[in-house]
């Protein structure tokens, strides 16, 4: 039953859920050998996968299940535990695919939620199983429909001996980093697989802000046509500061994919993001939250989920063009070499993506030490090395050399000199950026925003000096003073009475 | 017992909780003529009350008492209700307090919650007593410490009856406006009191910001002396678009203030403010969960957020100074006249101030819009007309202006004429400001936000455009072409295979 290294030798999957994600996901294990029995309520859904695996010829294994409980039925092997595979929206749909399978499960079997579920819907769901000896595994799956037919980057959460078992299944179907290693490992207990994955897309949402404001300076800004700029993503690609990032790379796809009549596919989509607001997707959106509640100035992302959610609603930009006399529209940069220009951005482009990194993985830090996860951040760095959407080879090398430096600070990734020292070498770079954009009306939301995280997260001389002055005078919010100690940050021990009112003292 | 206007003849108010606010509001209520019963866990507290009571001969009028229960019974009135004021912190605290006075409360009597506390913690013990007919009245009260000694701004909602009981006793307390009218009004239902004053203090965090980043930029930029700067904050504060901003007044205050040997007190304060960081105050972070959860694109407010949770490490800044080689260090500011600059400064600081309230008002427009409040922004711009630290007279005539205009667009503040146009005529300013400052290293993170987002919130030709291909490519999100018509947030009819991967359709 349990193969070497104390893993199951799983044959059959349970498969709930065929989605885009769902469906390739099943594709993909058939193809490892795996039998797939699946079942979604969506009969459209259901028949699409049917036709997919009729295609390729994995009709034998990738099999179509009446119900729940057929599920169950079929993928029962006498004295092993049963295997499952979720792929649902977060929330309600996984609850009902629990609620289905529950009377079917017994001590043992093992459900691998590989939804972008909400990390505390994660562990409800393992403090309701666990005490009856199922499991549930919160295992974010990275990469999109596209990776998840090929392998994507797996990062299972939840109960250690149940992930052991399930860990050289989730290794054969994972992605493999460019030295064959698979992109899967035990991340940690109770719903930290999938925090992991949420700060995953949160960082992905900076990434994201940020290549795209690049893009139009390259295209508008710099009048560049769409083959030049696709050179340009595909010379970052191949080499350099952003060499394999998987955001950069698929800009050449896009800049170059064409429509049926020639014409360039991306220059008819509409500049509106509606993932976050429609509540289709909750990552992005969750990332935020939990950067606001634990205090993380993850300023990148932050401001590129902002951007995002502005963009959503079409309609009220278009009432703001007229409201305010014709609203602002980006003009074509004043450069003198696009050459040397275009270097810039690209150094940009590196400086912004590390500052969501960092943000990112300090915010997993200070969750994880509020939790006691006790999480390898060198393991969370190979989980994205291969097959996920913040892939970026030159970013994972520097921050694995970091963590590998027995004195570095996990606390404080920006404390680390290899993290520091690369953004102080580029930060004279971002900055003729910001000023040249700004300069042309162009959207730097992110970018800028970057900028100054890294100045207020790099300096002791803060405006906030003013702030805590302000607090002080009207709310008696004590503060600390520049003889004093540096501390921790703790209430300050002085109150200055700025300018005492009638009546407060009675003197 | 109930005087016209179905308001009770409040005669005796038990206190429960005096530290700072709830001290300087039980001299406030004694000097109206109310007897105060107090009482506080902290006996430090209760003998700071109480000698402040007899040093302005109230202390017949504000005494203390030795219990929950014998608050209660020194306050009863034989057949009329009783009538509680908390200001405790939120959360814990003042559970205590329910449960203190619990068992000695009857049908009618009305707890006012003046703490600054979740409104969701209000709408949980509002579901708890009120099918008892005890009624929880959370109310927000702003101003500070000094406020709360001579009228505060108070937002109480709740029961409709029972804030009809309490508003002629609010009324007398309340702050007035410059016409003589209360800062006090019934908010709605619900939690929706303690909800405006919430975002009272997310539009105070980001005006904070602002004005911070301002003084910097005039002190260390312009290198004008503390007596010049308090000069120009003096002036704003007597007219023009800034006209009566507490936060400005109180600037020249702090800009004067000296200590024992003359020096200027400001000078000695610590750069780091910790109030959100230790979670003393939390309706800075609630604000921008909200904004988040509601995606709301709050961009001022949230900027100043994380810049001020940023601040709060002060050893981690130390720390980054050196991994970063130095870190940033502000410059001063290159401009040919200063006169001319300071100008442009305070139409600077105005254009982010009313990004601020654009922000804040959207996102109490959503949440109404969500739980059915039908709040009136009239009465909430009243509420903030005296007494409250976001006071700005000349932003609430133009605001009340727009909304008293019968066509005005309520769910979406830049799209009126009144904010729209006034923004799109600071604009170059603003922009100048932010140019010059980033070209010196100064610190801008609100200011350069309310820039941008006043930027893409008034653009139809967003870099978002490319955002969307993206996510269509590896997440099959669909997207809307621009030949398809303008619609809500709704996700898009289109998907194209960018690169279609083999064996993703057999084909």
């Amino acid at each position: 039953m349990a193969s070497r290294s104390g893993g199951l030798d799983v044959k059959k999957v349970g498969m709930l859920g065929v989605g885009s994600m769902g469906a390739m996901m099943s594709l993909l294990m058939s193809e490892h050998g795996f039998e797939v029995h699946f079942f979604d309520p969506s009969e459209q859904n259901m028949d699409m996968l049917q036709h997919q695996g009729e295609d390729i010829q994995q009709d034998k294994r990738v099999l179509r299940a009446k119900s729940y409980e057929d599920v169950c039925k079929s993928i029962e092997i006498s004295g092993q535990p049963k295997v499952f595979m979720f792929s649902t929206p977060h929330g309600g749909p996984a609850d009902k695919c629990v609620d289905g399978i529950r009377p079917y499960l017994n001590q043992g079997d093992i459900i691998i939620d590989c939804g972008n579920e909400h990390w505390s819907n994660t562990e409800r769901r393992q403090k309701a199983l666990e005490p009856t000896g199922i499991h549930y595994i919160g295992c974010g799956v990275s990469g999109g429909y596209q990776s998840a037919r090929h392998g994507p980057s797996m990062s299972p959460g939840g109960n250690a001996e149940a992930l052991e078992k399930v860990m050289p299944f989730l290794r054969t179907m994972a992605a493999k980093d460019k030295d064959g290693r698979p992109c899967t490992s035990p991340v940690g207990p109770g719903g930290s697989g999938h925090y992991v994955k949420m700060v995953h897309n949160g960082i992905e949402q900076g990434m994201m802000s940020v290549i795209a404001e690049i893009w139009l300076i390259l295209t508008h800004g710099l009048d560049l046509d769409n083959e030049e700029v696709a050179t340009i993503f595909k010379s970052w690609n191949e080499s350099g500061p952003l060499n394999n990032c998987f955001l950069i790379a698929i800009g050449v796809d896009i800049e170059r994919a064409k429509g049926e009549y020639g014409q360039h596919v991306l220059s008819e989509v509409q500049d509106k993001v509606v993932q976050d607001v429609d509540e289709e997707e909750g990552t992005g959106t969750w990332t935020c939250e939990q950067a606001v509640t634990l205090h993380s100035p993850a300023a990148s992302i932050l401001s590129a989920h902002l951007f995002r959610c502005a963009s959503a609603h079409l309609k009220r930009r278009m009432e703001n063009v007229t409201s305010a006399s014709g609203g602002v529209k980006a003009q074509k940069l004043s450069v003198k070499s696009k050459d040397d220009f275009v270097k810039l951005l690209h150094n940009t482009t590196y400086f912004c993506f590390l500052a969501c990194f960092a943000q990112g993985l300090d915010l997993i830090r200070e969750k994880d030490k509020k939790e006691g996860w006790n999480l390898d951040y060198r393991k969370i760095l190979q989980l994205w090395r291969g097959g996920c959407i913040i892939q970026a080879d030159h970013i994972a090398d520097l921050l694995d050399g970091m963590y590998k430096r027995p004195d570095h600070d996990p606390d404080n990734i920006l404390g680390n000199a290899e993290v520091g020292t690369e953004l102080s070498k580029l930060y004279p770079m971002i900055k003729k950026v910001v000023l040249t954009a700004i300069e042309a009306d162009t959207f730097v939301p992110s970018i800028s925003q970057s900028l100054e995280y890294y100045k207020y997260e790099t300096s002791t001389e803060l405006p906030t000096q003013f702030m805590e002055a302000q607090l002080d005078f009207f709310g008696q919010h004590m503060f600390d003073k520049q003889s004093d100690p540096v501390g921790g940050p703790e209430k300050g021990k002085h109150h200055f009475e700025w300018k005492p009112a009638k009546g407060l003292t009675g003197k």
